[in-house]
């Protein structure tokens, strides 16, 4: 059975003959192979049905692995729900978290005697142990992703723009065969860096300061993500202890992963060596102000999520970013960002690129 | 007032001091010019805040106008339903197309002396009539994409791939300073162009024969959306008929947008012209798979839709795309796509350029 095949089996298998309706497009690729932008799956006992529309006609023949495939002229939610009279289904479960909830309304109104029934994100949740053709891809996701980064960096020039140098890695990691970015792309240096989710400024690069740089690939459909720091130019002593603080979290918190570990446990290792550090006045957990790391795979966040009060265990085939980070106001910031796959005692990191602060004469 | 404060207070007028809790980002965008990834706004008879965490505490004390602004520790959602709780609020409506259902389930157990009301999504409708200056940043969006599809083709060698046109294409917009692509690039040549989201392989394009090369550019939080075909080298007689087809469908949809017109007749004069040519025994009315267009502006896709059935009137202030195609299986597809705004007494049309088939020497 192929792999698809064996993922609706699975998720059969789970149903225990209840019916679902799947509406995320993330969770539909991962049963169907189908990629469009808009569909929607009916997995029943019997059948398992994909419901779009014209402009994915033979898109659809062609990707959609064991199920029927259903073109309406109208609209391809209608369609679901006139299958769903027509078997006479009397529940119907869908996924709450990711489904709008004027759409739940729809068919509640639609077809009134089915029970459609919030459910937990089935699909997602056996998303989260990766097979080992998924952990492949990932791995080729973040090799792809480090060989534009430093091909970048090694053109790079200290007149480029933080929105150049973003720009230019989006287009490396194209031309490296990437679908896309993963998410866009972050640049951010000297006090830019002390906003987390700096968007890339038309501004050189500062001189001798720290450069946040962030980004991640989509390869065969699987994302990777990766931060290293950056400095053109020799960066002052306040910028190299920042990043060598943030550097020991992020070693720390590799250290704790191996299988039964709960999540937070990996956070809170980030955070303890962090404490212990002090600069320009702060001490340094207090300027970590995001969680350590989440889970990706067909997509860029996934569970688990790895931060405070998360007592969900590792689990071999899970695979995390490990993601700590430190931003002080007026300063900058520093964050490093690797890719780390669960492994049956420990874990292995599938990003290759060194986590050293690298220095670009200038 | 500044216009975000003039949104904020023509919802307030439309909220007849109802709550409204606005969940979706491009809305909280709107209304606050907040452009972070995360973030929830409630805004109530009195107050207006928006709800974060403290990766965006910078930005949202930098971007965020006419709103207090709550930075929480926990869950913002959290932090949001505490807020309905001390300000005692007793009815507070949400964007029910936009949320996600969960979130509405959630919120109904936290505060449960609150009755959260599903309300039609107030803020997009406020939307789909753009202000002059938003006019004018879609304008200068569009004015960059084209740009950046005249230097890619004048730059392009019939041994490219799509892929490679692709990442060139989406280079070229940041690199005149867009914050990025507004969707994925379509680039598909030869029968490939038959599938109307195709993604772009990599494989060399086809010579002589029709590729749609579609894409858009986000500049200033705005987007633009933009189809022209290529040829490299002469196409056949077949594709040129095909290509002038489409084109004449498209000129009659513009020719038919004017305040008060019903998108479903922009919609069917388009059908009107493909229905008077067939081509490989087929009808093209029966090949064009999609509808004509779709409202665009902080999102790729806004309302009005420019469909069949629909009877929404067009209006002075909106801004659509019209973008007719035919797809042929083993043939290949055509599609002319502009950005036109409704003025006054017709329409404008803001994409400059040519909509010529563009052949290129190979």
């Amino acid at each position: 059975m192929s792999e698809h095949g064996q993922r609706l089996a699975r998720l059969r298998d789970i149903l225990k003959r209840r019916s679902l309706y799947v509406s995320a497009l993330p969770n539909i690729r991962y049963l169907t192979r189908f990629t469009g932008s808009a569909g929607h799956v009916l997995v029943t006992p019997d059948t398992a049905i994909l419901f779009t529309d014209g402009r994915y006609r033979s898109q659809a023949r062609r990707q959609a692995s064991g199920v029927q495939v259903v073109i309406s002229r109208g609209s391809p939610l209608a369609a679901l729900a006139r299958m769903i009279s027509e078997q006479r289904l009397r529940r119907v479960g869908f996924e709450s978290q990711r489904i709008p909830y004027a759409r739940v309304r729809y068919l509640r109104g639609e077809v009134t005697r089915c029970r459609f029934v919030p459910e937990v994100d089935i699909v997602s949740q056996m998303r989260v142990i990766k097979s080992a053709p998924e952990i492949e891809a990932i791995r080729g996701s973040a090799a792809l992703n480090s060989a534009a980064f430093a091909d970048v960096v090694d053109r790079s020039r200290p007149d480029w723009t933080e929105a150049r140098l973003a720009a230019e890695i989006e287009f490396r990691m194209r031309r490296l065969g990437a679908e896309g970015a993963a998410f866009p792309t972050i640049v951010a240096s000297g006090s830019h860096g002390a906003l987390p989710h700096a968007e890339p400024r038309p501004k050189t690069v500062e001189r001798g300061s720290l450069t946040i740089v962030d980004h991640g690939a989509i390869l065969s459909g699987y994302c990777s993500d990766m931060t290293r720091m950056v400095a053109w130019g020799e960066p002052g002593a306040t910028q190299v202890a920042l990043f060598g603080a943030v550097l020991e979290a992020q070693a720390a918190a590799i250290d704790a992963i191996r299988p039964d570990v709960e999540c937070r446990t990996v956070h809170s290792r980030a955070r303890r060596v962090l404490s212990k550090v002090r600069i320009a006045g702060v001490r340094l957990d207090k300027a970590f102000v995001h969680s350590t790391g989440h889970g990706l795979g067909l997509e860029i966040h996934e569970p688990p999520h790895i931060g405070p009060r998360r007592r969900q265990r590792l689990q071999p085939g899970m695979v995390i970013t490990v993601e700590p980070g430190a931003y002080l106001e007026g300063v900058g910031g520093a964050r490093v960002e690797d890719v780390v796959a669960v492994t049956d005692r420990g874990c292995e990191v599938l990003t290759m690129t060194p986590r050293e602060l690298r220095v670009v004469a200038a």
